[in-house]
């Protein structure tokens, strides 16, 4: 069965689970009415299910290629993507004054997950694009506003991040590709990158390279470094593509999925670039796109993990074996836990893109708190939940999910990736329990006290279900106060465990808000059940410390001495 | 860096943790000395590491492929299986009567699990081979035993299963390959079957397949089967192989991952074959295979946790990311669940391999009992706690771990087939809630006695993790008998969590026997911590029932009606 946009799933949590009424009540967004929301979610899962879901396949069939170093793409995708940009859906929540629609970032986010069920080797290039014109919009100079941002947004250029090199991964600050200032006031960069998505592209006119390099003068690690805009293509003074810059794609390389999104090892040779933001600043211009793409990276998790459920689901319901096995309580098990989680990933998700738009429509700081805190609870729980649907799927299919033509061996291929890039779900973790500690747990106890009061508000309607909640919520509470006290090393021995529960916790708050709302009484008995209860095994693990870790000989782990 | 066999670990397991002396000192099995298990180990890890494993990769890059309808398999592999098989090491287990050492199941286990790190898609054709030696032995008749079991054992012929069909899958029963009498006491088989494992091979000379098929009066579903030898060449009368039989491979599955062990569809044309044991009754004879078969799958799961947790190790040692990685408290964490997890797998099927020893040697029930109960979980857990090692091993290598060239993304493709053939471990789970529970718990309470005494004893060396142990096994306990009491549907419902709790507590048991007898506390501690604390969410997830999940509506799981 091919993928079906679930607009109606969708729907719902934005109206009453996460809250975008309230965005639209703001300002700012005051376009984005119940009328244009339902539209503009109808016609993108129409697009979704109708013309990018048909290129999957052969996206994984024909991967991207270099011909004479030059980027062919898979069959089908240029077709597809001008689908995408001709419809203005690149631009939807990018600035009109530059052609963008202005719409809520929930709202696009919403699109986002069903162009990403459909096709998420295709979807990384506008997603990385939309990332690209965030960037520009909040670091970069007029001038570069007027000349990218117009022909990112339109889809008639795309855009890319250049951060990592063989020895800089999640080490950013270990790179070594050089900026120097030329007399024109532009830069010239040199050094090599990798795993750089769409790194090149014949789906858009002219690819944007956002990249990181240092000055000569630029100190060493992050501090030291510079974001440069280096395109493909030097625009020449109308603004379309001119002559060609000092860079080009050395090589692709051959992955585990994904295979019509080319990733490219880039080749900067003294290639003209422009400032972005202020000298030996660039990577706070990086993390305004990576906080994005961190969203949306959580959103392509529960994308492919929702394409997936729908096929197995699909499956099960035609395949018979002592009857339709979608009958029997195991495989009824396995569809009812990825459907609970994919629901409680999506309310997260959108929930996140929400409080974005509120701290911008609003400038207060609680939100824009909120989003930072839960941005890495997106990403990492969304990527993982998928992850989980997607292999759950391979499972209820049998012996049939181990077969390339099914199909469904190829969602778990790409989403794969989306626990790896964007920082690993670890450096998320991480994230949550350093960077978003700082605030002595302000963040976080703000949301678990929402958490608490919506469970005793809820005791009336479910007192069962909202007992449950209350009491996770409540000893989640206690590890936190716990772990803010511990030094970092101890926190990041258990920020994975520590984040699991986090999202347990939260996805059950998520369906008992729906249940009370109107929502499936059933499903939120799913999660609370059968989802939830790993918190406690999760905490347990958070607080277990890093001592046993740390006495673990090295050799044992090798399996190299006897145990 | 390459797989090495973990021979110190392995050999603690079996000396210390499961009871390979135990069987020793039995009559049938005195010749398998402490030196003799020691040298075959030893020898059985060299030839993995240094013969077995330089295939694993071309077997992954160039796979077997039919050529003018003969199989011709991954590079290598000829040359790698025939070192096997003049070493002996397929017939390891085997009937010194027909040319086999006669050894335990738990050292040939052992040494399978090291041709299976080194190369799934070789070992594959080495196990089914065992699997058929297995069935033949138990329900041959004597002419057939001394035409097969020679060659078999030699490794001079191979082995097949020929159970699935296109609507016959966990289904058996479901079949419709005929069977028919012919005059001169044979029969003639026609029909088609699917997923045929090494269902062809140039690397033996002949190709022995067990066929499942129905003659005209047998009855419906599985009581009506009847098993038949069919070789692909017909044996003169000097018993080499002479003319072709009448089965064709009609083509090769195109599959994820064990790309160098052909998968076919195999017809069956009026081919001639041998009746195995009696006629109607070919499922006993099957399960024999099958239940020798789904242990070794377990131990193949265990085998690529193992290889796939060697080189994320040795990958962490090496990287250097604000220091090796290999110090980080998060990647040690995965390294050291991984590694708990795989000491625990590997002990739970030594621990079943040890049991049919046992009961071979004593002719005692109560082992055939403890076998019996113990092979769903060693299945189910092998193959999950490998997968997730695998799973781990991609992210512990970051970017790339999604890069084929690394090699570590084929472990997870090729051990993704252990969860899901012999048995979908769905399967294996309602086989333990279901027949293996027929005794009234008898088996599992028995199981559960030992694991609560051992935790007793072990609270004056190990206060701490004994208590924790005895509290899960006790809350198991509970929990077994609760289910016991409910009907099937509801058992199946709870199944697979049941399964990993019991897994999880059975691991611990290991862990603190181990730790008690010189072995690693700290690694006893890792699991009892961080892998133990999951039975307790399973074991709620067990006890759920069945009425949420037929509650909820087909549409929602498909996502096509609202929440």
């Amino acid at each position: 069965m091919p993928y079906t946009a679930p607009v109606e799933q969708i729907t719902f949590i934005l109206n009453e689970v996460v809250g975008l009424p309230d965005v639209s009540r703001t300002e700012i967004f005051a376009e984005a009415t119940a009328e244009t929301v339902s539209a503009v979610l109808t016609e993108a899962g129409r697009i979704a299910t109708d013309i990018i879901a048909p290129v999957n396949r052969s996206g994984d069939l024909t991967p991207a290629r270099l011909e004479n170093g030059a980027l062919r793409s898979s069959p089908g995708f240029a077709e597809a993507f001008r689908a995408l940009a001709e419809g203005g859906w690149i631009g939807l929540a990018a600035n009109p004054e530059y052609g963008g629609m202005g719409l809520p970032q929930a709202l696009n986010m919403a699109v986002n997950e069903m162009v990403a069920s459909a096709c998420l080797a295709l979807q990384l290039n506008p997603m990385l694009t939309q990332g690209q014109i965030e960037a520009l919009e909040h670091h970069g100079s007029d001038e570069l506003k007027a000349l990218y941002l117009p022909r990112l947004t339109s889809g008639e250029w795309s855009g890319t991040m250049n951060l990592t090199e063989p020895q800089a991964g999640s080490d950013v600050g270990a790179l070594t590709t050089r900026a120097e200032r030329a007399d024109d006031g532009t830069y010239r960069i040199t050094g090599q990158k990798i795993f750089i998505t769409w790194g090149d592209s014949d789906v858009t006119r002219n690819v944007c390279h956002l990249v990181l390099a240092r000055l000569p003068d630029g100190g060493k690690g992050t501090k030291g470094i510079s974001l440069f805009m280096v395109p493909k293509l030097i625009p020449d003074q109308d603004g379309n593509p001119g002559i060609a810059n000092d860079l080009r794609v050395v090589s692709l390389e051959h992955k585990l999925g994904i295979h019509g999104s080319p990733t490219c090892v880039m080749s900067f040779e003294g290639a003209r670039g422009w400032l972005v933001g202020e000298e030996h600043k660039g990577m706070a211009a990086m993390f305004t796109m990576m906080n994005c793409a961190r969203l949306g990276v959580g959103v392509q998790g529960v994308a492919q993990g929702e394409a997936a459920l729908q096929q197995a689901t699909s499956y099960a319901a035609d395949r018979v074996q002592f009857g339709p096995i979608i009958r029997h309580p195991d495989v009824r098990r396995m569809l009812a836990i990825s459907r609970a989680e994919i629901f409680a990933a999506r309310s997260i998700c959108l929930a996140c893109a929400v409080a974005i738009d509120m701290a911008r429509a609003t400038e207060d700081k609680d939100w824009a708190a909120r989003a930072a805190f839960l941005t890495p609870i997106a990403k990492a729980y969304g990527t993982d939940a998928g992850t989980r649907a997607a292999d759950t799927a391979i499972q209820v299919h049998g012996g049939m999910g181990y077969i390339e033509e099914t199909g469904i061996a190829q969602y778990l291929r790409d989403v794969r990736i989306t626990s790896i890039y964007e920082g690993t779900n670890g450096i998320q973790a991480m994230d949550l329990v350093g960077r978003k500690f700082a605030d002595g747990g302000a963040a976080a106890t703000a949301l678990l006290d929402e958490i608490l009061d919506e469970a005793k508000a809820a005791q009336t309607d479910q007192p069962d279900l909202a007992n449950q909640v209350w009491q996770a919520a409540e000893t989640l509470r206690e590890t936190t106060l716990d772990l803010i006290e511990r030094d970092l090393p101890e926190r990041f021995a258990g920020a994975v465990p520590y984040l699991s529960a986090f999202a347990r916790v939260l996805g059950a708050h998520y369906h008992l808000l729906a249940a009370t709302r109107g929502g499936s009484v059933t499903l939120a008995r799913v999660h609370i059940t059968r989802v939830l209860p790993q918190f406690a095994a999760d905490l347990a693990a958070a607080r277990a410390g890093l001592e046993d870790l740390e006495a673990l000989d090295d050799a044992l782990l090798l399996g190299q001495m006897a145990v």
